[in-house]
Order: structure tokens, then sequence, then C-alpha cells
């Protein structure tokens, strides 16, 4: 059972095996990925009642070997984690994040089958593990790593500069809520119009189906405008410091630190 | 007193005090600026009688804790500066920013009162004050601390860089109110018609409710569309440069400027 | 011949000849596509039939010499492979980037006139012709080229982070379709409509012809346009740190690596 | 006389002379360019006629000023062009950035007297002197040099980025003219139409009066706001790399090239 158990890890788990078992195994996930996704979208279409029987047996295939592969990386879990017990190593191994959006990917189907409720849009989130197979291809590793590592690295930073914003963006729609609210009763209800006013101006999307029309509303809507140049700048700032820092490190591992003070021989890293 | 007034001071004043009693404090006044902006947004709605008294009764007592806080702080203030007579201490305490915002954030509640003058909406500002509570917590005060040194240094380049893009902005205004006044001139009715045009435009918000028809106009659109390319991205190059010096900087330090030249003992900082 | 299809080779290729034949003929092409564009444009207009037939006899005459140009350097391929076969190096040349444009360029044309399929919209594409001429100049060369190389060295990491894009716009697709689909159904008929909405949404263009009505829909645009800060500043970041390597290895070239271990002798590369 | 014009030199042109005169003069002009700008701003509101008197006579009052300063301005030009002829130095000075702009702002008032043409909207470029203005106090000269220097060094390089950006513009047109020029034929009327969708798209301004509505047409402006992204993302990069390059460069000087070899004693310079 073992070598059996052994033999499926290998295949199963996202590693960089290249045995051809590995590698056929991974382009089929991708493809029934992709096959599922079509199907997801054309679900939205009407269409002929054949053509949605062939879209549902499509789909049940897709979930019942998705669920099969669930299982079996479950079952060979304990080997990733050899110094926890069988069971504490497939709880920790359900909770990482690949696992969580498999989850999230195959329970609507059931959830619908059981208890009726109608959650098939969260099959969309199995498009997130065309990621995961990318990641094994040794030829795009690199550049899709540097994406991920740098997200990863600058994260709390790239959290507060979000959260900045969206606190500037809270202080705007109270702000011009007041300013508007007698001018246009039915566009600025409450403060969450405000509020959805001030993400779509601040993100400069701007629909154009809301927007201040008093001379105190278009003062902050200008302001508040302007400022958005700097406040984008800072998640933009973050990022492209993140890969020169990142490029910076490639450089020096490449090099192995080869710099050193000749006179005492000491380590001088960069 | 005085060592009421030193245990006072630990625990009102933001910092890095890490006892019980302060972080309580710390997370207590954190939730009241929380409670109290949910309570501006609530009242933005149409509510039951109950509810708006409910929400009026705990507006006052966030106001009566702001203000105890807030004198309290005051009082403690000449502690900071020892240098200086109490009286100066605290004017001098009562200045500094976050003071300031918080007068801002408490008086619309008095002047109601007093004054019957509604400025309610600058309840709002209390939310600024979330930040303070961020930058005590030694595990997120790095991030933090990052972007809004960036800012500080680079305030002087960053106005310059938002006043030139003004200073364009009022151009184009009066370029565009001139070529569009003929044809529409209920849309661009005077020059701050042309400003309000171009500042939406510059920022790439583009609502979609005043842009030019006639030929001259779209070209002086189209011009001042592409030219916002090159404006936008001044701001944008600042605070990434900004960013990537303070990385050098906190590389420098980390390290102790460990390069020298062996042969004269000289340091040489990179 | 040879010495002809020497002469011709070197006044035809876009090399940097810097003879006055050469630069002749560059100038000369570069008029034509000028010409040829103009044309192009002015066909899209009502004309007077006289104009019609002007532009009609300058577009075959372009044609025309484009299509001996093409033939030409087809000709003279065979100098550039040397170590080939004159037919496979005709067709190497024929599938270069460059040659594949030209074809593109002048196929319409002939298209029209043999088989009646009019696809003279992709004449347009001859104005990408007009890069090749800048590469030529000496004084345009650097920076043109700087562009064109931070952008093929770093074409893989662009592109995974257009996939990322992508990939979480298909996401928002489903879901805004599906948060919808009910309030506004002949605005969101199906996933494409959705997906038109995440498209023009996420890339902050906001035309607001399409945009969300519920209140759950208002949450997911709203946070898909917080969102596309973050990843925006993806390709920025990468381009960014793109130009700034490229800055290191020109600085690093221009020293001739001047940077040694005086100790062993021995080559430190920064 | 020459001392009378050396006095007079001092005090009229934007150098840094910190005496009182030069400032107080510096000041004068300052406030008479703020004052200029708002009577502009002014004149294009309905106002009673007394207040249209009145602005007239400051408008004329400040063109005077101009007028004579601009000509004292040329008087004093042989002093910077010592070794050129009083006339030829004029006329060299004539043609500089600065004279240019103070003479388009000064003309309208004279063309209008003489020739009786309206071109009093050119008068707003007087605004663009208040950047001499800056450049002169000590204080915020190395801010604002900053981003000039930038801009000049990279100017190349921003004008081949925008022109890349712009030939791609001109073929999202009339590829975008042909796809909806039958199901919109009122809103793309024509090639140009095709162009001014493609620059309001692909700057992300997006105003919404003109769109797709066919498939193809989608599919080509989903293409193109996407392809907007990495578009942007080449001024941005250029900038930010320029601003980080310039720090270097300043940290260079300041340390005086302090990088030697100790061996050999050869400057090696970073």
């Amino acid at each position: 059972m073992t070598a059996l158990k052994k033999r499926v890890y290998k295949i199963i788990q996202p590693r960089k095996s290249q045995d051809l078992v590995s590698t056929v195994f991974d382009w089929l996930i991708v493809s029934l990925i992709a096959i599922n996704v079509f199907v997801i979208v054309l679900d939205t279409f009407e269409l002929p009642k054949t053509l949605s029987l062939i879209l549902r047996i499509i789909d049940v295939t897709t979930v019942v070997i998705f669920t099969i592969e669930y299982t079996l990386r479950l079952w060979t879990a304990d080997i990733i984690y050899k110094n926890k017990t069988p069971f504490k190593a497939r709880l920790t191994y359900a909770f990482t994040f690949l696992m969580l959006i498999d989850l999230i990917a195959i329970l609507p189907s059931y959830l619908r089958l059981v208890l009726y409720i109608d959650l098939d849009v969260l099959r969309i989130f199995r498009l997130l593990r065309i990621f995961w197979f990318f990641r094994i291809k040794r030829e795009y590793i690199k550049s899709l790593s540097t994406i991920f590592d740098v997200f990863k690295k600058k994260a709390l930073s790239l959290f507060f500069s979000i959260f900045i914003i969206f606190t500037l963006m809270v202080i705007a729609s109270v702000l011009m809520y007041n300013a508007e609210k007698d001018a246009q009763p039915e566009v600025f209800k409450n403060a969450l119009s405000g509020l959805w006013w001030s993400v779509i101006t601040i993100t400069t999307v701007g629909y154009g189906e809301i927007y201040p029309i008093t001379a105190m509303g278009k003062v902050l809507g200008a302001f508040f405008s302007i400022l958005s140049i700097g406040l984008i700048a800072i998640p933009t700032g973050i990022i492209s410091a993140g890969f020169i820092e990142r490029a910076r490190e490639e450089r020096m591992n490449a090099k192995g630190n080869k710099r050193f003070c000749p006179y005492c021989g000491k380590d001088v890293e960069e």
C-alpha cells in the first residue's frame, strides 16, 4: 500500500516531478479546469436542452474527478508532514490555501445536491488552480514566482497602503454625502452612496452615474481626484521597489557574495 | 499628584508602553472610534426613533470620553516638553497634528450644543486617529512608518509635482472653456466649468457628464489626456524612488557601514 | 549580379548604412508610409469622386512600391543567412516579425483584387514599419532600443502579470453576472457581459454604460476596483525595475567592470 | 548708462540675486501673474459693467507692466551673451523658452488692439511664468529642479514612449472604426471618431459617450484597454528610473567618488 501511496503522491502532488505520468496528469487537470470554466461561462447563456444536458454531464464528470483528486491528495498528505499523525497531517494540509480553494470549488455541486443551495457561482474559483500548474513547469517558474514572492514580501505594506486609501475613501464618503444630499437626494441617499462614489472616483474608474453637482461637492471631488494620483502611487511604488530589491537579491545570490575585504578577509555583504 | 500624573501619562499618550493598562486603553479608544464612525454612517439613514435615540446616546458618550481623554492629554503635556513652562508646553502640544485632528473631531458636538451650528460632518475626521493606534503596535510599526516616512521625506517634491499638475489643469481649463463655450454654453458656463472638466479628465476619472464636442475641443482633450500619462507618472516616480532609497538606507543601517578601505582604514559608505 | 545584389542589399535592408542612397531610400519609405496612413484615414470620410480616385491611385502606387521593396528584400535575404541555402534563407527571413508585418500590410490590396475580400482595414498595420526607420538613425537608436529591450527582457514576466489580471477579470465576470443578472437582465445578459464589465472596470476605463446597481454588485465592484490599483501596479513595477536594471547594465558596460579584488586580482562584478 | 543697465539687469533677470529690490521685484511679478490669471478666469463670468471695467483696467495695467519688463529684459540681454553683438544677443535671448512664453502671453492684448483678432485665451500661458519664480528661491530650487532635470534628461525616451502609444492609438482607431461603423454610423463617423475613442480609452479617461457595442468592437476594446496598462507603465517606468538615477548621482557627488582600489590607487567610480 505504501509503495502505491508513494507513487500516487508523486503523481498527484503539484511538485517538480518531471516524469511522464506526472506531466500527463498535470496537463489533464489543467484541461479539466479550462473545460470547466468554459462550461461555467456557457451556463450563463440560453441554450438548447441537449447542449444543457451535455454541459451538466461534463460538469458532473469534472466535479467527480476533482473530488477523487482532492481525496487522493488528502490521503497522501501524511507523506508531506512526516512528523505529525496522519490525521493531524491531513487536517493541516486541508487548511492550506490550495486545498481550501479546491474545497470552495467542488463544494457548490454537493451543496446543490444535498441542501438545494445554489452557490454554483463559486465554481469559478477553480480557475485559480491554473496558477499551481504554472508553478510546476520549470521554464515558467521563475517569472511567476517572482511576482508572487514580491507580493508575499510586501504584503503588510500593501495592506496598510490599501487601508490608508480606504480610510480616506470613508472620510470622502461622509463629506460628499453631506455636500450633495440636499441637491441630489435620490442619488446620494446615505453615506453608503457616498462610499460608492468615493471608491469609484478615487480608483479613477468614474462610471458617471454618480457625481457632484454642487460647488462644494465639486471642490471635494476635485480635491479627492487629485489626491488619488498620490494615493494610487503608493502601492505602485511599494511593488516597484519590491521588484528592484528582488533583482538585487538575485544578483547577490548569483555572485555568491564575492565581496570581501582583502585586508582582513572578512566578508562584506552588499 | 505627580505620580498619578506620570501614571496617567504612560497610559494616555500613544507611546510604546506595552503594559496591560496601556494596551487595554488603546484598544478601548480604537473601539470607540470604530463605534463612532459606525454611528456617523448610520446617522445618514432613515431610522426609527428608538434607534436614533440610542445612536445619540452612544455619540454623546463617545464625545464625553474623547473630551476627557483630550483634557488628560493636555494635562500631561508638560511631561513631554520638560524645558517649557506647563502653559507653553500645553499650548505647543495642542497645536501638534494629532491634537488638532482630535479638536476638529470633538468640536462639532459642542458647536451644535452651544452655537447651533451643524458641522457634524467633521466628526468623520476622528477616523484619522486610527493611524496613531497602528503606529504603537510594534509588529505593524515598520510597514506603516515606512509609508509615512517616505511621504514626509518627499513632501516638497510631491507638493511641487501636484503644483505643476494643477497649473496645467488651470491652463487647460481656460483653453477648453474658450473652445467649447459656443457649442455647449450650458455645460461650459465659465472657466470653473473648464476647471472641473480638466481636473476630472487629467486625473482620468472621466465621469462623462462634461466633455468636448468641437474639433478644437477634442484636439485639446486628446492632448491633455495623453499629457496626463506623463503628469501622473511624476508623483508615482517620486514615491517609487522614495521607497527604493529607504530600502537602501535600511540596508546600510543594518550592515553598520562595513565597507572600508583596508589600505587606509577609512570608511567608504555606499 | 552579385555586386548589384550587394548594392541593393545595402540600400534596402534597414541596417546602419549611412551613405546617401540608403538614407534617401529610408526617408522615401517613411514618407510613403505616412502618405499611406493619411490615405487610409481619408478613406473613412465621404469624399468627392475626383479625390477618391486620386487616393486610389496613391494607394495602388504605394502598394506597388512596397511589393517591389518586399520582393527585393526577399531576393537579398540569402546574404543575411550565409549558412543556409538561398531558399531556406528566404523562407526564414519571410517569417521574421518585420517581414510578416509587411506581408499583412500589402496583402489586403491583393486579396481585394483577386478574392474580392475586403480586409483593407489591415492596411493600417503598415504604420508599425515606422519603428524600423527610427531604429536606424543613430541619434534615436539608444532611446528607442532601450524601450524595446526592456520589453523583450521582461516579456515573460509581463505576460504572466497580464495573465493574472485576466484570470481575476474572468472570476469577477462570473461573480458580477451572478449578482446583477436579476436586477439588470438586459445589461448583464451573460458571462460575456460580465467580462466586458470587468475589463472596462479593472482597467479603470469605466465608460459608464454597464455598472452594478445591487448592493452585492456594488460590494463586488468596489472590491475589484480597489484590487485594480494593486493589479495595475504589477506591470508598472516590472517595467520600472526593467528600466533601472538596464541603466545599471549600461553603467557597468561603460566602466568595463573595473571592480577587482586587489589582493588576488580576481574580478568582482557588481 | 552701463551701471544703470547692470543694476536693472540684476533686478529683472530671474537669477539668484538675493538682495531686497530683486526679491521685491520677483514677488511683485508673481502677484501680477496671480492677479492676471484671476482676471482671465473672472472674464468668463457674466459681470456687471463696473466690475468688467475694473477688470479691463487691471488687465491693461498688467500688460503694460509685462511689456515694460519684457523690453527691459531684451535691453539687458547683451549682458548675458557677452560674446555676441547686442543685436544678436537680443535675438538669441528673444527665442529662449521663457521669452517666447512671455511673448505669447502679452501679444494677444496687442493683437486685439491692432488687428481685432481675439486670441485673449492665450493670456493664460502667463501662468507658466510662475515656475521661473520658484526656481529662484533657494529653498525650493532643489525639489523643483529635480523634477525638471529628470524630464530634460529623459525627454527623448519619453517622446518615443508617447510616440509608440500614439501609433498604437492610430492603429486602434482604424480597427475600431471599421468594426463599429455599420452598427453606430452616427457615433463612429470616420477614422477621427475612432481616434477620439482610442485616445480617451487608452488613457483610461473613458467618458462613456463613445464605446463599442458590437462583439468585434468589444474584443478590440478589451484588447486595447488591457494593452493600455502596459503602455501607461512605460512613461511611468522611465520617469521612476530617472528619479532613482538622479538620487544616485547626488549621492556620488556628495561623496566625491571616494571609491578606489587601494592596491594600485586607481579610481573606481561606481
